[in-house]
C-alpha cells in the first residue's frame, strides 16, 4: 500500500475554472501532489439539477479514488453547494468544498454586515452561501445574484470586450446600489473577470475569491489528520491533469493559467465510473 | 410486433433547440407520432469533441430504439455535422440530419453563388456545411463563422437586450461586408434570434432555417420507404418528450415553443444506454 502522506490530493471542477484553485493550492502547499479532473464533456454544471450534479460528483470521486488520493477538494462552487453534503458521508476520505471557506472569508471581511454573492443559477438557487453565512453569523444580510453569462464570456475570450462591461452592469447594478462591503466570487470562472468587476463596483466593496481560503483550509485539514506530505522528493509528475473531453484545448488553457508547464492532459470516460 | 407505419419518429438534440425542428415536422407531417430526446444533462455540444459527440449520439439512438422508432432525425447541427456519418451505418433504421437539407435550401436560394453559414465552434470547425455544399455545387463560395455566444444569450433570455445586438454585430460584421445572398442558421437555437439577425444583415441576404427542409426530407424518406403513418387515429399521446436532466425547466420552455400543450416530460439516465 502506498504511503498516505505522499498520496496526491484530488481536485475537481466542471471544467477549467478549478485551475484557479489548483494554482492557489500549489502556491500555499508546494509539497503536495495534485490530481486534477475537469468534466469538460459535461460542462457547465451551473444550469443543471441537483440530482445530476450529485451523480456527476460521485463518478468523479470514484475515478479520483482509483488514483489513491488522500483527500478531495471540490473546486466547483455549484458542486460544492449542491453535492458536498451528499458525497461527504458516502466516501471514506475527507471531501471539502469552496463554499464554506469563501463564506468565512466574507464574514471576516464585512464591516457593516452585508455580503453579496455572485454565482451560477444552480448555486444561487440552492441558497447555500446564505445558509452557510447565517450559520457563521446570523446577523449578516446576504444578497445573491446569478450571473449566467459570465462563464461563456470568459470562455469565449470576451474579457476585454465592451459587451462584458455591459453584462457586468446588467447583472451588478442592483448590487452596486446596496451597501454591501464584501462580495464573494462564487464561481471559479469569475476571478478571471475580477479587475472588470472591481472597476464597476469600486473600492468600497472587497472582492472575495474563495480559492485562497480553500487552500488554507486544505492545509489545516491535512495537518489535523497527519496527512501532510513532508517535502518528500517530488515524483515523476507532481501535477496530473485529467479531463472527460477535449484534452488539448484544456491543456492550452491550463498553460495560460498555471505558473508551471502542463505537458500532458489525459482523457477519461467518466461515465464508466 | 408493432406496426412499422404507426411507429414514432425519433428526434434528438443537445437540449431545447431541436424543438424548432419538431414544430416543423408536426406542421408538415401531422399524422406522425414523435418521440423527442433533449440531452439537457450534457448540453451544450458545440464546444465538445467529435468522439464525445458520437458517443452521446449513439447512446441517444440506443435509447430511442427502445421506443421502437421507425426513423431518427438528428435535429442538432453539431451532432449532424460530427456524428451522422458515424452512426448512419451502425443502426438498422434510417438516420438523417439537418445539415444536408439546410445546405440544399441555401444552394437553391443563392443567386450569386455565395453562401454564409453561422453555427457553433464544433460545427464550423468540422467544415461539414462547406463540404456538403461543395458536393451539391462546387462553384459556390462558402463563408463559415462560429457564433458561440448566441446559444447562452438565447438561453438567458437576452433576446431583446442591447447586448445581443452588439454580439450580433461583433460576429456578423465580416459577413455583412461580403456579398453573400443566403445565410444558413446552422444551429437550432439561432432561429430564435432570426429577426435580430435579419435587422442587422438587411433584406439582401436570405436567411435559411434548415428545419423546414428537414421536415420535407423526412416526409420524402417515409414515403420512399412506405413508412408513412396513414392518418391512423392518434394514440393517447402523439408527442412524447424525454430529457436527461431538469424535466420541468424543459417542459416550461417547450410550452413556449410548441403550438400544443406539453403536459409531461420524462427524465432518462442516458449514460446507461
Amino acid at each position: 500500500m502506498k504511503n498516505r502522506n505522499t498520496a496526491p490530493v484530488g481536485v475537481f471542477d466542471s471544467g477549467v475554472g478549478g485551475l484557479t484553485v489548483v494554482r492557489e493550492i500549489a502556491r500555499q502547499l508546494p509539497d503536495e501532489n495534485i490530481i486534477y479532473f475537469g468534466d469538460t464533456a459535461r460542462v457547465p454544471y451551473g444550469s443543471k439539477s441537483q440530482n445530476t450534479i450529485i451523480r456527476f460528483s460521485e463518478q468523479i470521486i470514484r475515478f479520483l479514488k482509483t488514483k489513491h488520493v488522500k483527500a478531495i477538494v471540490i473546486a466547483c462552487n455549484t458542486a460544492s453547494a449542491l453535492a458536498l453534503d451528499a458525497v461527504r458521508d458516502e466516501f471514506d476520505i475527507p471531501v471539502m468544498g469552496v463554499v464554506i471557506p469563501g463564506a468565512r472569508a466574507a464574514v471576516e471581511a464585512t464591516r457593516n454586515r452585508k455580503i453579496g454573492v455572485v454565482g451560477t443559477d444552480a448555486t444561487v438557487q440552492s441558497g447555500m452561501y446564505t445558509k452557510v453565512i447565517h450559520e457563521m453569523a446570523s446577523d449578516v444580510t446576504v444578497i445573491e445574484k446569478a450571473c449566467p453569462l459570465f462563464v461563456p464570456l470568459v470562455e469565449e475570450g470576451f474579457k476585454e470586450h465592451v459587451v462584458t462591461r455591459e453584462v457586468i452592469e446588467y447583472y451588478l447594478e442592483s448590487m452596486r446600489n446596496t451597501d454591501i462591503d464584501a462580495m464573494i466570487l462564487g464561481c471559479t470562472h469569475y476571478p478571471l473577470l475580477r479587475s472588470k468587476i472591481r472597476d464597476y463596483l469600486g473600492e468600497k466593496i472587497q472582492i472575495v475569491n474563495p480559492a485562497y481560503e480553500t487552500a488554507m483550509d486544505l492545509k489545516e485539514l491535512l495537518r489535523e489528520q497527519n496527512m501532510e506530505n513532508g517535502g518528500a522528493t517530488s515524483e515523476h509528475s507532481r501535477y496530473s491533469f485529467y479531463v472527460s473531453d477535449a484534452a488539448e484545448k484544456f491543456r492550452k488553457f491550463a498553460n495560460t493559467v498555471m505558473p508551471f508547464d502542463v505537458p500532458t492532459t489525459n482523457v477519461v470516460n467518466i461515465e464508466e465510473y
